[in-house]
């Protein structure tokens, strides 16, 4: 039992650490599972009884909204992780949603180990990308949350607060035990290490947290996490160097184009009518050159679509509020919901061109990218999303004289600016680290396909031939 | 029926108004209405073809998603609205749910009224805050609609598009028909006309959208739209002026703050929990002088709720993305869900406190924002919340007293910053315009409420009560 002034110490020192948080830029997220009746929501209650509010947010993760439903399991958590200096407490989180659908058997046992593969490289990632992330498991016997349930039960104002899965929990409490003991033991990591707490009493409780929360900040501050560059475990496709692709010959003539045009944008609108009843997600992902022809390319895959049924996302730098958080969010915000179509025009290998080129980010940034890229797209594809990435090339030359041409056509001229001129002098560097990002992020399960687009015409009909085949593989 | 050279022509030109409504900064909403199988989506499907997919988004909005529900009836239109220089196209918008909730009697004759009088007034301010609107109704006669569902019906491939709500429009098409010309005429405006279409020829259909949606842009460009500053129509709530309200003597000791405390923490707690399974949203805005208090005393209220059931929004100056919009766009997307409370620190009062006196916008800006304001809060009550606005009062002097403080001790520092000091310059020209602020915006339902807070604990205690006693009211 903690005296009221050991509780009076604490609370001052955890609000003296917003500050702290605050002022070293340090996101932290605390994660509080246990059982139920175990007392997660007044411990959560009283920590951050004496915090100020503009500094954290607070989330139920116990009811999974029927929007929710339609992304991939981490959705829902990925989106609320917190800006920089910011915390995020979550009562309740993967752990519960995941070990209830698999003992449920809502997911099988491969998909349950997917799962918690996704949630140990997740929180890894989270980790490696500046997070702090505390973990709490609040446990109580078999008596006491019967005990706990049956109080629950007695009065009127509280009975509304017992929910069949409580019920369930306490009846199958030894199978739900095993369940738990392995799953903590199989994410628990050197950077997001598990807390198990025994909740008999709640003031401890408190204490535990308010302490472990408290030396943990102390601790990042003071130890900064030096993120390790993982050797990449995923199965990889073969790949061409950009100098070994060649793009002579490869020419539609008008008569060509346009027939083939036709059949195959008529082909992908019955797809994606029978995609959209199958509720299946397809992600279409466009990088290349400036001036290779993304835009025209994306316009003729789009308008073969049911415009209620696909997003296109033009991907600039990011705001101030991407910035300061994973450089993934913004992607997890731009998620196609089940049995639509997301294109990006641009995406999230920005973090190994432009980032990597200009300085955006670190080395070890950059270099973790790779492997944590594919990661990102392993998850997707585990979700049941088609994942399709292009690379649009063009050779120098070709470049050059489109870009003269936007120069030189007034209403072209928008499309040109410094500084595509600049980056084109950086050709040999953007080649290099292309080259490299394609050989580390050709995944077997998401590899890049290079659309070769001297001519336009020849990259378009191979654009759509490729969705329709990758789709036609779903379906 | 129009040509296909009329159609190279139409598409052209309407590809070409993308870039003038991107270099004008222009955003334009179009909103395609109509009877089930009048062809809308197929319309639209044809307008955006040959657009650039990237300037602008589809939103069909048939279903209600169940989150939708839990915020006000115009909540899943706002957030919606485009950035400046693009599109939002909707496939179905307000009329169609609002008049359909209606004839299926699930909202009263009275709510009906006032969410018509909702749309006008929204529909008025998109106007009057720069966004172009284009409204379509595609009409087919009861005999037409009958051919068209059956069609679809006899095929496996269409006959999914077909739902009840469609059979039951069809079945009763007179009463449909009385509905939606009532509310044509009642939602017709100068600045957001219908344009009813005979959708018997989809070309012909498609031939008159995207002309006027050309001739609109071209309009909008030429001819600006001057809002006017409209009269306020509501019943408003007896105001002071700042300099009548009396300060002295508005204190507690600290034994009467602590025992008050306590009590009143334990009420709202307990009010909290009775809110949350009755469904009503609270609104708690936050406004006063710097130094005031504003922190403190939300901390004192937020640490008597639920942390699952509300959330604090620290309201900064507006991101790119949120100065591209509607200045409430970023509030309808911090709305409470029912059952929740938020506080806000800071509000959208910023538009008629520091955008006028900043000159972040034009007078006709802040002029019409009263209005606009009101009009906002309405919508609030309408939808069930509690609204509760706070002005948290101090002198000149304590307002020195509390800077030169905080200057002066260390760890206080990071809350004073140079620009709390120009503003203090400003002080009169504050005081005038928050005089006027509440004369214009204290209505009956939503009016403002002074915290004199010399004494903070005296301000703390007058909040609680005073949201006690609005609760209460609504419970």
């Amino acid at each position: 039992m903690s005296t009221s002034q050991e509780k009076e110490t604490y609370r001052n020192e955890l609000a003296a650490r917003q500050q702290v948080i605050k002022n070293e830029g340090l996101p932290v997220i605390v994660i509080l599972e246990g059982w139920s009746a175990s007392g997660k929501g007044s411990a959560l209650g009283s920590i951050i009884k004496f915090m100020d509010p503009r500094f954290f947010r607070v989330y139920n993760m116990d009811v999974i909204s029927e929007d929710d439903k339609r992304y991939p399991f981490l959705y829902r958590h990925a989106v609320r992780m917190p800006l920089k200096g910011q915390f995020s407490f979550f009562d309740g989180s993967m752990m519960d949603e995941v070990t209830y659908a698999y003992m449920k058997e809502e997911i099988s046992e491969k998909e349950y180990d997917n799962r918690i593969n996704s949630i140990i490289n997740y929180e890894r990632q989270l980790r490696d990308n500046g997070y702090l992330v505390i973990k709490f498991f609040l446990e109580v016997s078999e008596k006491e949350q019967k005990n706990r349930i049956e109080k629950l039960l007695e009065s009127k104002n509280t009975r509304w607060r017992v929910n069949k899965k409580d019920l369930w929990q306490n009846k199958n409490y030894k199978k739900c035990k095993k369940v738990y003991d392995d799953y903590i033991k199989r994410t628990d990591s050197k950077g997001c290490p598990w807390h198990r707490i025994k909740a008999d009493d709640r003031d401890q409780v408190e204490f535990i947290i308010a302490n472990t929360i408290i030396s943990g900040i102390d601790s990042a501050v003071k130890n900064p996490w030096t993120a390790e560059i993982l050797n990449n475990p995923y199965e990889m496709a073969g790949v061409k160097k950009l100098s070994k692709i060649k793009l002579k010959d490869k020419v539609l003539t008008d008569e060509e184009y346009k027939k083939k045009l036709k059949k195959l944008q008529k082909e992908l609108s019955d797809l994606h009518n029978r995609l959209y009843r199958k509720k299946i997600p397809v992600i279409i992902a466009y990088e290349g050159w400036d001036a290779a022809g993304k835009g025209g390319n994306i316009k003729r895959v789009a308008s073969a679509l049911d415009p209620r049924g696909y997003e296109v996302f033009p991907i600039a730098s990011p705001s101030a509020e991407e910035k300061n958080r994973h450089f993934l969010w913004r992607f997890y915000n731009r998620l196609p919901k089940t049995g639509h179509i997301a294109i990006y025009d641009r995406t999230w290998y920005g973090r190994v061109m432009v980032e990597r080129l200009e300085g955006f980010c670190s080395e070890n940034d950059w270099k973790r990218a790779y492997n944590e890229i594919n990661e990102f797209e392993k998850d997707l594809t585990d979700w049941g999303a088609v994942v399709i990435k292009f690379w649009v090339q063009i050779d120098k030359d070709t470049q050059l004289e489109r870009f003269t041409l936007r120069q030189n056509t007034p209403e072209k001229q928008w499309k040109i600016t410094d500084e595509d001129w600049r980056n084109r002098e950086k050709w040999d560097l953007y080649e290099t680290a292309i080259d490299e990002m394609i050989a580390k992020t050709s995944t077997v399960y998401a590899p890049w396909h290079v659309l070769e687009s001297n001519d336009k015409k020849y990259a378009r009909i191979k654009a759509l031939e490729i969705i329709i085949k990758e789709i036609k593989k779903k379906l």
